[in-house]
């Protein structure tokens, strides 16, 4: 390793994989790429034997393929001087890749231009960029990376090693891990959305519950997680979630999820450790999704449904095997009027045909 | 009531919802909670009394209930010292709760990093946080909350006792009632999306209308409310709009209606007073919805369409009933193909049958 | 022309669009509006010869109707003093608008609150505004607006005339172009959602590529461009995407592309030239949209699709006839459902009836 921790021999990257090499172990690696677009200092990866011939004419540095397919893999990259031959290839360039390309470091400041209020705790090795608002009594951790124009409300607690990217937003009083990775504007905390109407209009049915976001955990850009009515919203530990996604009060989102793009989970859902979740699904309020459910982008649950292990698909959701059988029924519909009406006219002539023999 | 206001006594609460008291009127309550967590100080409630028994066991101070259940609330909840009967739980347990969890108060204050354009006029009582800036000629009523990083454009409107979360921004022109509340990151007053093609390309469509915003709105995180094209856009008295939902140019939203999290309106729509609309719901442009239609989640309006009273479903939508039946009929398809294959069957035979006979 | 550039005789603005002029050319017209609002001094348009009845009292100075009609709109429109007849009325409405209501500007500023870092490169008549932040070795070109609390990140390059609504995030490293259009919010050069599942949980695969916007692109609020895993992400030029659209990571937007709001479009997908996209579209990862294609509001694209020039509709996408010709199957199925009950009940009366004459 050179002395930015970013420059590593092949050597030192086959001992991280637990990898096989193959060629010279001491060239120097510095970053990663496609396997179309790798040049010299560049790693890239084959993720399976079947993909072994986009290696041809690859001018990485170090190619990662899968066991076994070493020696063959030395034959079709030719010109590849150094190659790596390890069980799960993709998950070895992406160890590799963390390695070469570490999230970026800031040394330790508190911005001139930020505004800290009173009793706020923020660790020594703490980045708090420009123009960030912190609010009273709330504490960040050793290590975390507070970009500019972030918003920490008041009572926030925020653990170690996170990163928040711009313009986030924390309500009063939510709770935030280690190692959290929080995308531009997140809002954690935000008020459920909760009314009684009375003939007058709506009230607000009390939204003064909290937000606990795990360690791991990572947000993407503009999504929200409201705080409980009362009680706590919850997203576990090491849950994975994409841009634009709306997470209701009171939901409880276990470890291990992933959630795509734009999806939108009404009030107290529950979604167990592990579950799998496709852009653009909408859930009713009270569903709850068991451990081992993946559930198709675009989705449909209806309040108070149980998601039991498996794969669904469709508004509303059904497994995927009844989704694909009803469309293939569907698709079939137009013939199956043409055959009602070969039917029809068929029976009706022989109506007559037996009438006239009568 | 104490001198912070957050302290009550359970006579002073029976007082405020009109509510019928059992037991000790001078007890102290200090939060609402949910009947399953609520401890001595807190107030809890039952919103219908096939649901009284969770009750039994409850800590709590206070427990509201539903008229005529006193008696026999008293009996299941034999540890909470005092009972309030009221026809409508929820709603008191509502009333309630702003009472004892008022909105934060803030001192007046124009903050130091606080950036205020010339000819601007902010109330001597209003609240302008951190690295807030505020345009030329913008107006910021009595009592109203500027939370940090909010930007408020040119001849901006905005009344009193307004909340303005963290990172909302106000283009120029538009106007706020009073007692609006703009969660984080709300957008008021960005440019229509309408174009005329030509040959080259695209060119803007005039976006120089602006947005109204009524008294008593509340609008969730990273909502977007375009500014009409020519003319205005409205969002009327009292409506509640959840997260990430988007309004496009000259749409007209009526009082107290509700609009649930990710739907998206396209241009000129127009929604009567009172209706309510699920979350991820679509909008073609023109649609009308009439007082007193209520839109499922996910559903799809086509451009044009006037949808009248009553509980619409599905993409296209259409009436729940017909929905339903729709669904059922789709679910015997199967049925439908093996009926029709054991009819085509029968009568080959007695074609055969009857042929032969000849 | 006047002094301030935005009051115009009716003889520059027919010159303008190149239109045929009726009536009075020194009429000065200082803003553009609806047909209905229009009063002295604006202009309005009919874009079609069938809507000309709504000019019918209308008080507008200046009316631009099609090609053929100055004649007519004359009789119909009798207070309005000046018409202009030119081909296509919307687009010389649009380019008169575009030149009475031009983009608003700034003089040349760095806000003594913005914070500039080490080696960046502003144009001395870019607009810096309140509460920025523009990281290291970062461009900004003539003529750009970058409204308050924009955050820029380091080695960004943005090119000239481009607006930055307030609160726009644009991360390390991504490149815009001339004439680009961000509003409130949008965020470029986000992490990819990419990830690798081992035992322990998700492991980031590399987010290390970048985005290009090109020029003359315009962004809604809150739209969300990821950065390419490796590689780039590309929007391109004269592409318009409205508010709260998730465009994933490796994904190729080609020029003049239109997406409507709240559409999520998955990694690696390409929309060729010209494509039209609805809204609360969802794409799977590696859809190919070609140049030609019209893919209907809250339509859904499996993975890997090739979209095919014409129009699409539905979830999965099917064309939209066949999508009609399937709809109206599926209302015809209760009908189906009760001819296929009648024929199973002829068909056992013919069996019986042929049965006794045996």
């Amino acid at each position: 390793m050179d002395e930015d921790g970013n420059l590593n021999t092949v050597d030192e990257l086959a001992a991280l994989v637990g990898g096989r090499l193959w060629g010279d172990g001491q060239l120097l690696i510095e970053s990663v790429a496609s396997i179309e677009a790798a040049k010299a200092g560049e790693a890239a990866f084959v993720e399976d034997q079947a993909l072994l011939d986009k290696a041809e004419g690859c001018s990485a540095s170090l190619l990662i393929v899968p066991d076994g397919t070493g020696e063959l893999a030395r034959e079709i990259a030719a010109n590849v001087p150094a190659i790596i031959e390890v069980r799960k290839p993709k998950l070895a360039f992406a160890l590799i890749g963390s390695v070469l390309h570490p999230p970026k470091q800031r040394e330790p400041l508190i911005h001139e231009s930020a505004v800290v209020g009173a009793g706020a705790d923020i660790a020594l090795t703490a980045y708090i960029g420009p123009h960030v608002s912190i609010g009273e009594n709330s504490t960040i951790g050793a290590g975390t990376r507070v970009e500019s124009g972030v918003i920490v409300g008041d009572d926030v607690t925020i653990g170690t090693d996170c990163v928040l990217h711009p313009n986030v937003t924390l309500y009063d009083g939510v709770q935030i891990g280690n190692k959290v990775v929080l995308h531009a504007g997140v809002c954690v905390g935000g008020d459920g959305f909760g009314y009684v109407r009375d003939d007058v209009g709506y009230h607000k049915f009390p939204q003064i519950g909290t937000v606990i976001i795990e360690d791991d955990v990572e947000l993407g850009a503009y999504s929200c997680v409201d705080r409980a009515a009362l009680g706590r919203t919850r997203i576990g530990r090491g849950t994975k979630i994409d841009n634009l996604v709306h997470v209701g009060h009171n939901c409880d989102i276990g470890q291990r999820v992933v959630i795509a793009a734009q999806t939108g989970i009404s009030g107290s859902v529950v979604i167990e450790d592990d579950a799998v979740i496709g852009g653009q699904v909408g859930f009713g309020d009270h569903v709850r999704v068991q451990s081992g459910a993946i559930i198709g982008s675009k989705a449909g649950i209806l309040p108070g449904k149980i998601v039991r292990p498996g794969v669904w698909w469709g508004i509303p959701i059904q497994p995927l095997d009844a989704y694909k059988r009803l469309n293939a029924h569907m698709g079939r519909l137009p013939q199956m009027r043409d055959e009602l009406k070969v039917l029809s006219k068929r029976l009706a002539e022989l109506e007559e045909l037996v009438k006239t023999k009568s």
